[in-house]
């Protein structure tokens, strides 16, 4: 085998406000043959996600910020080239955390994973609903928001990757899902085909009237993937101890600039009056429970109670591009770009 | 015995803003001899509390709102004047929830709560440290906050009622107890009288910096009981899986117009990144547990771990004025208002 061309986008400028193009450079080197110990790995699915936002700016984080200069993070899948490592072999197919680049070295197989081997499941499952995506919906909603039979569970952005799973979860726990979307294609896409009993497009509808006539018994846990507007009118009808997983605040992504803090949703002092509860959380908490959360969900997935849809974009030169999709309410389901043809 | 002559505070406005004399109307009644169940009582001391900012508020809250031409509401410790009830007698001293009146006639005497028998201890500690007070920063602290060993606690409104205790109960778990207060003299009296580590005047301090050299391990839990900057602020330094129990939002209570809610923490993005838990609490959700708080706080009380402070005022006449040195940081302590001697 011969040298590969590995191409790569690098931050090359914080972005102030909405990600440009020219924040990130195009870089292509050189990679040898694998060496003792060395796995070569060609990148499959890019996985793009709200945090990318977070990431590129220096603000104070979960992680340390992406460095000027670094290939940008991101998750991925793809499939072993070549190996010099006794863990892996051509053809193997790993995921891990190799950020925006269409190959990969990595020392002693570091940071590869292999897939389970569940047959039938199309590779895009393993980068959404069974990938961190579908633990991030688990968890939070479980574990945060621990919802019980004949509830309501309210979720923003509930087209988009996290949201669209939470809804099927809370349907399979016996409560009533209201998902906020922004668009009527996509509040139809969650009732007729992901069963929420209730979708309200949050560009067009009276929020209050439209959540009191979807929440006739007030909101018992509301998935946090936004704040803003939605989170307001939430608070407004929260029952008592009502839990809210703080999952994402994308509505506020743009303004990340590392100097202004993002400010909290109007209403809060029914926090207090209802004694809700709050909670932060990001997937990487969990990842000691994951092989838990893919049992389960791997279970409702082959049982056919978890539907998801993955928005695929073609080619690792449109990530940039492609990333606003999340931020201007573009796509529906889990947004990946193909960098490469499935084997 | 004769009729008896009870002088009450009405509500007859909703305040707007700081709350005014012509909110409330002084109203006389006369009061019969106690018939068969009925109990009379005089009152001793009345609590006056952040709380009443909000009952006197037509907001959506955790109980009912204070109607107009209903007597106020307010905690209340009297001792008993005249009884046609076999589980009372003259002379016992009961507490209860008779609101802004001189006295007051219980039917079937219910409401009335006669005081445990703690030899020694003075009436008004009932009504602040091992009273609903007490309690309020016992069970927020422990139960929602849960400070473990050399953790970092930091109290807003730290010289008031229940903030002292706060800062208190953290040091008999082993914490760093910081207070913010809004005069040096109540900083000092802080760290002078109750143990804290540091205390910080928040009206003449760079928080930022203030927080940070008293904070050098970051901040584990924010006992929160004022909302605004003093937030914004602590939320710049919380370490991960910090805890904020949310007990009161006193700088933002006389914005309660019905009509507006109050603008959650800036930096809220840090909810999120330091995946915070914030749980807002009122103390009547406590009540069955309050035997168990007693009997801890009562036995710290007694060894001498406890200090407290009541700022009293004397004459009922005198509780609307009285009211707003809550809202003008004019008190240190406990504030309540003496309406008759004790016995």
């Amino acid at each position: 085998m011969a040298e590969t061309i590995s191409g790569a986008w690098v931050l090359q400028r914080r972005p102030s406000g909405r990600i440009s193009k020219d924040d990130y450079k195009w870089v292509e080197r050189r990679l040898p043959e694998p060496a003792a110990g060395q796995v070569l790995v060609r990148t499959i699915y890019l996985s793009l996600d709200p945090t990318n936002r977070i990431w590129a700016s220096d603000m104070v984080q979960y992680m340390p910020p992406v460095e000027l200069g670094e290939v940008m993070r991101g998750g991925t899948l793809g499939v072993v080239e070549a190996s010099a490592h006794d863990g892996f072999s051509p053809g193997d197919i790993v995921q891990g955390m190799w950020g925006w680049q269409s190959h990969h070295l990595a020392e002693q197989g570091e940071g590869l994973t292999k897939l389970p081997s569940l047959p039938g499941v199309p590779l895009d499952a393993f980068m959404s609903v069974l990938g961190a995506t579908g633990m991030t919906a688990y968890f939070g909603l479980l574990d945060i928001g621990k919802p019980q039979p004949g509830e309501t569970v309210v979720v923003s952005a509930a087209a988009g990757a996290v949201g669209s799973i939470v809804g099927q979860i809370a349907k399979i726990k016996g409560c009533r899902a209201v998902g906020l979307a922004g668009s009527d294609d996509k509040c139809e896409h969650l009732t007729r085909d992901l069963g929420f009993d209730a979708a309200i497009n949050y560009k067009t509808a009276d929020l209050d009237a439209a959540l009191r006539e979807a929440c006739p018994d007030g909101i018992d846990v509301y998935f946090e993937n936004t704040g803003g507007p939605i989170t307001d009118a939430v608070l407004k009808q929260v029952n008592l101890e009502a839990r809210m997983p703080l999952c994402g605040l994308i509505s506020h992504y743009n303004e990340f600039d590392g100097t202004n803090g993002v400010r909290g949703p109007n209403n809060y002092e029914q926090v207090l009056m209802k004694r809700v509860l709050i909670k932060g959380y990001i997937i990487i908490d969990y990842l000691d429970r994951f092989a838990e959360g893919m049992a389960e969900m791997g279970q409702w997935f082959a049982e056919g109670k978890l539907h998801y849809r993955t928005d695929i974009v073609d080619g690792l030169e449109n990530a940039v591009d492609a990333v606003n999709r999340l931020f201007d309410g573009a796509n529906t389901g889990k947004l990946l770009v193909r960098c490469s043809p499935e084997p």
